[in-house]
């Protein structure tokens, strides 16, 4: 797959990219972070961006939440990879927990704040990717049993970016 | 992280590439490549390559494995996560089965084999990643029960890059 170089306007290759992430237990509660920034400012994440050369997808995700929530975590188990092929995007979240029970929010964030999962706010959330994990999370705990969990996030043709509930979860497998 | 690019000279971010591909079960056997391109020309790889833009890693897989090895296949279930961060790659594999019991080498393979797992050439395989990666599966097999690994493969300093056997699997986790 070839495009255009967005700095010098000639070929280039491009690849996928992974943004990393964590979901963070905490006394049957998860970690949320209020954006601060563009796209879905003032709406709720999980803390997650995109991995570096040169780190892991694990030393990502837990670099990722210290810079937005401020929270020293440990990645516990792999979760999910949700895959977004409409914008070149893959998904990797960790199940994660505090070493201290400490969190503030870095300058990405507006907010950070522990829900419990019949709190978490379904209808203010950043992206289809984050509400997807958390229903993911919700659905294995209440089995309790967690699995890892791999899928595809594909918009419905026609949806706004902004309705992250205009998806379907396609080729959903568990292991 | 930024880094020049290698097209026009300009500061461009990079980021790391996931290279996809299949575990393709068969009869207790699993089907190995023998590649017809450098790197590591005339070793045994399972067959995967560069995730591209627009198709998901499932996808990218089962088309990675048809150009290499001629095997239409399905995926079964996300088998690992294999961080290499010294060279900027993830390897996602997936467990599959083929839809009908048809394979041929395609350019990249020289050849195209099914191996009994006491029968894999562990001394003439491609990387480290694809060494790893059966390791794992033999593991599961004995036990009787497939699981999703996720590890950050190392490479030992001063090694070289063709001794696939000079690494650490470091941080490894299992759901």
């Amino acid at each position: 797959m070839r495009a255009i170089c967005t700095l010098c306007g000639k070929i280039a290759y491009q690849n996928p990219k992974m943004v990393v992430g964590c979901v963070i237990e905490h006394d049957n509660k998860v970690l949320l972070c209020k954006r601060n920034i563009e796209p879905s400012y003032g709406l709720w994440t999980l803390p997650a961006g995109y991995m570096e050369i040169g780190e892991s997808a694990a030393e990502g995700a837990i670099r990722e939440t210290w810079e937005e929530s401020g929270a020293d975590v440990e990645v516990l188990s792999p979760f999910a990879q949700l895959d977004i092929p409409l914008i070149g995007q893959t998904y990797i979240m960790f199940l994660a927990k505090m070493r201290k029970p400490h969190f503030s929010p870095g300058p990405e964030s507006s907010d950070c704040r522990l829900f419990a999962l019949d709190d978490i706010p379904f209808d203010s959330l950043s992206f289809s990717s984050i509400l997807v994990t958390l229903k993911l999370y919700i659905e294995d705990v209440k089995v309790g049993r967690p699995r890892f969990h791999y899928g595809t996030i594909n918009k419905i043709p026609g949806s706004s970016p902004s309705d992250i509930h205009a998806y379907t979860l396609d080729h959903h497998l568990q292991s």
